[in-house]
């Protein structure tokens, strides 16, 4: 629990073209219903942000957002594009250093790795993707939700509502955690069991990663010009 | 499944003024990676949507949405205001009769209903509403999704997602709804089981309850205001 006499907390979500709405969206519905809590989304230069779709506008400018208790940073196919956005990744570093926890769902963790935050550290991330953890020095870990000391990831996706469970009984407690999940009715019911690759079927996953293929090589040699710019 | 040659699929959410977020962002992330298929976010004039302090900008005019495939109407606080909007209302039922499926999420059901769009038809929604939809001649059913012939409703805000693996696999199939799952990494594993009140703690449900009282009063008086003009 973080000391009760910092309120109000504030949480805050750095978007960037091309994140999966649904990263921050999930959790964002949650540490909405928070008491003493603000949430701040923010982009650089305040610009609206389209997200499959969607368009995310009246945001924060990231690059004027002072501090900040927790860092929460989603995932998508525009990482890359964030991750070569000096202005982006900055202001994570600065921010991140004053946080008490440091956070984020699905490829978001590729994006604390780039910004040297993830050195020996567990973490998880969408599971097409985990496997680029170690290229940042992390620990790729395959839970849905993963703690280590102050860094706390979630999986691909719709984890980030495991996600915020978690960080919220961590920033406060677990009544409230219920609270908040009573009143946003979390109580699964998959009408299919295909949400992992260890339990789709064996069809169902060759079908996703053959459609997945194309994007995903651009998408790693994007990754492998960001590592070897940290290493340099 | 919808006939194949109607493509491309219209899915029509129309929002209003202090919907939740996450009714809709939820089912929109999965309807979004549908093949040949439009996600069409509208408002009355156009007028850009705050929820939960997130702003929804470059929605288009419901009234000027011609029709559509699927009409997905999200709950909210605002439901009653959408309510008590003639514009909004009179865009439901004329896109509802076009529509080969008319669907709802959490109190997007109680809109459905003050559209006269569910007499005699079963429909979820949020727990702590679920109570009024027969007022307005709807069965209420305690089911997280519950479809009745082209009639599909999904319980409270987080049963968005579960709903929308299952409009996916009417429109499409089974197969379609699994590759969107395992894309989205939806294998929920939430850390508390509060989401339901009979599983939640007791404790939790009543302060819960208590907590939503006061709002729930000045609600409910405006849903009796809503009923009643609909019997005059």
């Amino acid at each position: 629990m973080i000391d009760p006499d910092v309120r109000p907390l504030r949480i805050v979500i750095p978007l960037y073209q091309g994140v999966t709405q649904l990263d921050f969206t999930g959790p964002h519905q949650f540490f909405s219903r928070l008491p003493d809590t603000e949430v701040i989304v923010a982009s650089v230069g305040a610009e609206p942000v389209s997200a499959d779709g969607l368009v995310f506008a009246g945001l924060h400018d990231l690059g004027q957002v002072e501090r900040c208790d927790v860092l929460c940073v989603p995932g998508g196919g525009g990482c890359t594009n964030a991750m070569a956005s000096d202005e982006y990744m900055d202001s994570i570093r600065r921010l991140a250093q004053g946080a008490a926890f440091v956070t984020s769902v699905c490829t978001g963790s590729l994006i604390l790795g780039a910004a040297g935050l993830l050195k020996g550290r567990r973490a998880a991330s969408h599971w097409a993707w985990r496997d680029q953890l170690p290229a940042f020095g992390a620990i790729a870990d395959e839970g849905r939700v993963v703690q280590d000391g102050n860094i706390i990831t979630g999986g691909g996706v719709t984890a980030g509502i495991d996600f915020a469970l978690t960080v919220i009984s961590e920033l406060f407690d677990a009544r409230t955690a219920q609270m908040i999940q009573l009143g946003l009715e979390y109580a699964p019911q998959p009408p299919f069991d295909a949400g992992r690759p260890e339990r789709a079927p064996a069809e169902i996953l060759e079908e996703v990663t053959r459609r997945m293929a194309a994007s995903m090589a651009d998408r790693r040699s994007q990754l492998n010009m960001v590592v070897q710019r940290l290493v340099l």
